[in-house]
């Protein structure tokens, strides 16, 4: 390993070959971390969730973050404990990602994106600079997010009780920059959404969106 | 006080009974803490606004920043001097806050949020992840904010003289993802904005509106 | 040199006369920085940019980050380097800029902006909280970007071989917040843009557009 200066490893940590960190990184207990590992200064990897005065269930320990082989991570970011980067993921500065989520083999996470907890995001994803992944949602392998799209979960805007649930979205779609989606939809596969489209209900598969609301430019 | 390692705790630094500290955080001089606050690591906290070169009034000296009992601050988060966070607010990761702003009881000020400087934001608000809250602005008790709210004071756009004014936003609004909040626009009670409106003008009590430009789907 | 705690400043970094320094603060080698500058805490100035495991071309070593005289970095930021800061520019707090970006005097880089690699920033720009400034863009002197304005470079999505193009915006545009502009369009000097207007086509000189696909609402 080469490690910069100030970086804190806490107990239990396991580290894999050739790593390198930058400065004053802080790496939490348990943090499972491959070979090949590139990580920026400054990031905080492994953190448990604080418990929010306003969630009502109790927040629980947990598991170790698993940052894989030869992935990368940027600078000034925070990376939650639970959650799995598989192989060769890329995580840009000030980017963070939550507990619960899964992140598959060749996927970017871009610069300050914020991805919510218990979201699953699938293989060779982009998910440019600056977008919002929200909690419970899926993405399928190969999906193209342009910068600043944006995502929600809670039909209900804070009032409900009903589970929450972000937007679905196959293999292959193309959304462009600044989007927005609305909860609980789902985008067929190889859709394409316009940029600034504001999409409020399922997308079929092969078929381009635009405008707000969006609708149906063409069919494949 | 449990405070992790190479924390900087500045001159005159008043901290109340078991407050946490991650690592690398700086707390500048005359911050006051109070009891059970939990901070993460690399925050900044405290720190004086700087002179913008295109600002032409003097910035003056701002009052010690003050966060109240249990509230908790994110990682990698910075927060002004001159601003009062009441009990029990959350900050989250990478969120910012300007000098002479307001957090009332219970607020949550989601991650990678930032708020400007002179503004007022009630008890119970809901700011999600992302959100954008100008100077100058009023939210009051119980708003809901979806994730990446945009919002604006300066209809001149740099051009003018006209002092500047954010919205106003009444008790119990609810706003969706990405929606778009022009300056100056006063948001009645129990309003609903829907995610990716484009909000131009006022909105009345109870009042749903969508669309860009944003227009009145139905009133309660 | 006023250095804070725990700062890093690694070999062959150049510091000019009166330079303030954060704590915890990162200068990568060869980093030149003028006289009279401020930086702030937890920053990140001048690193190499990672190569990205779905990028293509082999990413060189940048030649030094610049930061002339009289310019303001703030806290947790993240500056490449290979990009040249001209005197007097202000960059926010949890801001980032890539490399070979160049940014004229006296523009303002507004906190938690991310501005990509190849763009060149006139002089006195002011780009507000949170944009988004894509690569391979342009953006004369004395333009005006609200906050949480969206650009983007890739009509094709991620899928093409074109070559990437930003918005190349000419002196003078204002721009509202939340706007979107779409790849390798023209805004013409003077040209308004209204807040969460989607730009999907080149905008003629003096010209206001709003709305969703954005139309032209005056000429002056």
């Amino acid at each position: 390993m080469h490690g910069g200066k100030y970086v804190i490893i806490e107990d239990g940590v396991s580290i894999g070959k050739n790593v390198s960190i930058g400065h004053h990184t802080v790496i939490h207990s348990g943090t499972i971390i491959g070979d090949n590992v590139q990580i920026g200064s400054n990031a905080v990897l492994g953190c448990q969730p604080f418990q929010n005065s306003r969630v009502k269930h109790k927040v629980r320990a947990q598991k170790p973050l698993i940052i894989s082989n030869n992935c990368k991570i940027g600078n000034n970011t925070v990376l939650y404990a639970g959650s799995i980067l598989e192989e060769e993921v890329m995580v840009g500065d000030l980017a963070s990602i939550r507990e619960n989520t899964n992140v598959g083999n060749l996927s970017v996470i871009g610069r300050n994106v914020i991805v919510e907890c218990r979201t699953k995001i699938g293989k060779r994803c982009m998910i440019q600079t600056g977008c919002y992944v929200t909690a419970d949602m899926v993405m399928e392998d190969d999906v193209f997010m342009g910068p600043e799209v944006s995502t929600s979960n809670d039909k209900q805007m804070g009032t409900g009780t009903r589970k929450l649930k972000g937007p679905y979205i196959k293999k292959g779609v193309r959304i462009g920059n600044n989007a927005t989606l609305l909860p609980g939809i789902t985008i067929g596969e190889n859709a394409v959404v316009g940029a600034g489209a504001v999409v409020t209900k399922n997308v079929q598969n092969s078929t381009t969106v635009i405008g707000n609301p969006a609708r149906v430019l063409k069919r494949e």
